[in-house]
């Protein structure tokens, strides 16, 4: 038996999300399983590095799954995509130690959301930005962001369904890049609260908007209150694209 | 009554190409005139440059209609993209003389076709661009293009589905780019027989492939055989770039 990393890339439009969960449509993990399982032969379990939402996507998921097989690890790829649909490719893999755990061991985890901010859409992003069609001042958005790094209790940006008592979370960097219509928020931390970057995102277009004053968000940022912070921004405009070991 | 001209990107994905056909699945004509007609009031009939395949996308068609309402010409783009599903998107709006075809007045058009060259596919364009796995040579693909260029008889371009008889045609220009692992074939010709383009860059590949020799290509590119030319490349690698008028 061998403990085998692999690294995906998923389209999360038509997935509702990673976690595989009764009584509803397929999930990233059900599918990637039964893929593995038709490798492998036997039964197996996949654990991922985070449980990406329904409708978010991801350049660079991690997870790993014990394989029995003998196959060499650099045929993996290949073999697995062949088993996959088009929208889940895995590209790369390596063989890691028995005790390595894609969840338990991520140090950080980096994730990008994408806004497209012209009038009209664009047909071939659509499922992977968020269209928001007003007027934007980076200037403030800059810094607004500014205030996000570092250490703070991130309670009041964290949906309700979530049971976790510790809020404090770290974020280690947050950028913007500006290119042809596209804003590209680049966030990178120790790990994030149920909807955390969605609810930082719609905060930041609020803020914009004058709608959240900076005083707030200095409450917000010491554990103020979920009803005080911007709205959630939709799921698919959020892609995972490093996890860090 | 105005004749309004528009710019048109689709996701041709989930059409059977643009035209209006009996007993098929949805088409782009159909669906943007059905939302035109939601518009005027009374039915219409949309005129586009040229009839993409099914499959093919666009960034730039250019399609005409008469429109009996008073709208000013500005806000049309945002009235029927509010009536239009996510993956048809009209660009731009004009007031063109009554006179104005976009079919008969077109002077010529430009395609791109998207070859991703890299071993694992991509899942985010894999729509858009056709994945070829296979070591590709460059050099004599461009030296392959240069044949191309200039005024010939494509009869050995063309598929055997169509009933023209004048195969000779003239292409203006015709490069390819290389960036990221994809190639971008842009072509640009007075007009093209039905799957030119798609067998044109089939037979790139298989002359990169050493299938079919220069000596073979020039006698192709004199009115030679179809079955000698190259496959026909899939339709979702091909976009309509530009209508010239």
């Amino acid at each position: 038996m061998r403990n085998i990393k692999l690294v995906l890339e998923y389209d999360g439009t038509n997935y509702s999300g990673w976690q595989i969960q009764e009584n509803t449509d397929q999930t990233i993990q059900q599918v990637l399983q039964e893929a593995l399982e038709k490798l492998n032969k036997s039964p197996l379990k996949v654990t991922a590095a985070g449980r990406t939402d329904a409708g978010v996507h991801a350049l660079g998921q991690v997870v790993n799954f014990n394989l029995d097989i003998n196959i060499p690890v650099k045929r993996i790829p290949m073999a697995i995509n062949r088993l996959l649909p088009s929208d889940i490719v895995c590209r790369k893999a390596w063989e890691v130690p028995l005790e390595f755990h894609a969840r338990f061991d991520a140090r950080g985890k980096k994730y990008r959301y994408r806004i497209y901010n012209q009038q009209i859409p664009s047909v071939f992003i659509r499922n992977y930005i968020f269209h928001y069609r007003y007027k934007l001042n980076l200037d403030i958005i800059r810094r607004a962001m500014a205030c996000f790094k570092g250490t703070h209790d991130f309670r009041a940006f964290c949906s309700s369904g979530s049971q976790i008592k510790d809020t404090v979370r770290t974020i280690n960097d947050f950028v913007v890049k500006e290119k042809n219509g596209e804003l590209w928020f680049e966030i990178s931390g120790d790990s994030f609260l149920y909807n955390m970057i969605r609810i930082i995102i719609g905060t930041l277009l609020e803020i914009s908007a004058g709608k959240i004053k900076f005083d707030v968000l200095k409450a917000l940022l010491d554990g103020g209150d979920r009803s005080l912070a911007g709205f959630t921004a939709p799921a698919h405009g959020l892609t995972l694209l490093e996890v860090y070991y």
